[in-house]
């Protein structure tokens, strides 16, 4: 079940709570919208669902409420930022005004953080830079968390590391948003919470069995989630997760040497602008042509057409400016009984 | 079956058959240098087994024997060449020299390049610049080529799109060689040459079903390779292999757009200087952990600890220079045949 909102009646309760919970008001006004933008496109768990963790992590601290990144390094094409475990949202909405007016000088800019707090979905922050023009490549990892084992391995060691590409294109931004495992540790922590196994073999249990149940996550020693290409080929995500590992915390001069406990997020974030390289309507031309093929191209089952990634994202928000925000019911019940806490009025649902 | 050769022996004879079929000497000189330091480093299948495949592009007209690449924009940071079909090794050569000392000015640097022969393999030209202190990434696609469907869809479209990675630690640098599907057009054709299904469902028939039988390569409609992460998690290879494409076709303003019908590579290589974030020397303090606590991670199999992408490469490079380099019988078969039909002299085995 699911309930579509008012995106500012959903906006501003979010804002209240973090804001209720401490967060300075210009930064919340930029982390709720980020949110809402987050459930417009369709990405449910990463939306207004994130504002339960967010306020206990702002009144404990551990997400800091007010003040600025610092910056370690500035070579304008190349930059490190320290977050200071700023809410991530705001630290990514800085972080990219800056690669972008970089890019649009330069070329291309990067940039590595250290210590940033959760950044939430990538695709609503890479969607901004493609709409923009822009290629925008973010890749992330938490040096805090083991829960990946390196292919041939039974200890989990490396983060799920997410990455995630946004790109133009005509009719709206190609939004890849992946990781470098074949689950996510929250998709685990729901399998656990319902007691419904995995449909395949994504799981990694303690001695090295591929399985379907979520529940080796909370064995001793620990299960962990295989990389993506499970016991097949998953050298190719164990690959991947190392690529992430080495851009998100090699280049920010901060990761698992330094052994962090509290939830913190590694950044590598490169912006680069096709005007300087083979043009804007060049490049659109081509993940146009490309695009169109992959919708063509005969499928599996006609009743699931090819999708480019993106095209669900683009349909979620048509849908969202028409009839309003989708919270669904898990989102709802936890959003609610944060706004009690807080005492603030949960919104009423639009018809 | 293998052989091993003298390393000076096996370059004379690469670098003689490719100035025999037209390549001038200078560029011969590097694309042959190149091709053994890849089998120096056990990529048996791209080092001197490319030879007798590039003599008749060579004489075909196909592989272009003089000149130079054309810069088509250079905005310092970013740059886009045209090939002109010139071999590849020679092409990266010029590219890697220029987007390294890019690199070193502006903290990195990035090039598409567009009508590049075949560039060989990715490692190979990654460890030049890993070795050196830099992070370099290339990937390659080839806009002429359709051998892997969409995700959900049956008709080859995409090329398997390598990627590859090469960045520095301490002992040896860490290459990370892969692509977006689970296997390459190359072992396809070799289990359809030895009757040999794969061992695992790697490919997908022209209905859709996911098959061990690489012979759906040749069925009308042909089948496909399928992406990482198979009919499981495809989505993920497929995601990978449209970033591929992107990078290097749409910032290339050239790609399927133009529907080429040679053998080509369209290329992004992309260098940056860990220098220009937080050091070389933190920058290996990450890596060098990462990698230690990798290889110390519990195996599945006692046997088979876990290996960190270039260790292998590292031990066989040994090898290499204290026992000779490896050739594999089917290369020393179609390399000999090149030879004879060139008049020239095999170099004889060591020991």
């Amino acid at each position: 079940m699911t309930q579509r909102f008012d995106r500012t009646a959903l906006f501003t309760l979010a804002r209240d709570l973090l804001t209720g919970a401490g967060l300075e008001k210009a930064k919340a006004d930029i982390v709720a919208e980020l949110l809402i933008q987050t459930d417009e496109i369709g990405v449910t768990t990463h939306g207004i669902s994130m504002v339960p963790y967010y306020v206990p992590e702002l009144k404990a601290g551990n997400m800091t409420t007010t003040g600025s990144h610092d910056v370690i390094a500035d070579n304008k094409v190349t930059m490190l930022w320290d977050g200071n475990y700023l809410p991530g949202h705001w630290v990514m909405t800085q972080a990219l005004e800056t690669c972008m007016a970089r890019a649009a000088e330069f070329g291309m800019a990067a940039m590595a953080i250290r210590r940033s707090h959760h950044i939430g979905c990538l695709s609503a922050l890479t969607r901004i830079a493609a709409m923009r023009g822009y290629v925008c490549y973010i890749a992330t990892s938490d040096p805090s968390g083991e829960w990946v084992a390196p292919f041939g391995g039974t200890e989990p060691l490396l983060t799920p590391n997410p990455w995630a590409v946004g790109y133009p294109a005509t009719d709206h931004p190609v939004l890849i948003d992946t990781c470098a495992s074949i689950t996510t540790v929250s998709k685990v922590r729901e399998h656990i919470n319902t007691g419904v196994p995995f449909a395949h073999e994504w799981m990694l249990d303690n001695t090295g069995h591929a399985t379907t149940d979520p529940t080796v996550f909370n064995t001793t020693p620990k299960g962990s989630i295989l990389p993506v290409g499970g016991m097949d080929h998953g050298h190719k995500g164990f690959a991947m997760g190392l690529m992430v590992e080495m851009l998100t915390q090699a280049l920010a001069a901060h990761g698992r040497v330094e052994a962090p406990t509290r939830w913190g997020a590694n950044v590598f974030l490169q912006v680069l602008d096709p005007k300087a390289f083979g043009g804007l309507d060049a490049f659109k031309a081509q993940t146009d042509h490309l695009n169109a093929a992959c919708r063509a191209n005969t499928p599996i089952d006609a009743a699931r057409p090819v999708r480019v990634p993106g095209d669900r994202a683009a349909s979620a928000r048509a849908a969202s400016a028409s009839k309003g925000v989708v919270v669904v019911d898990e989102v709802l019940t936890r959003v609610a009984a944060c706004a009690t806490d807080a005492g603030l009025t949960m919104p009423t649902p639009l018809s």
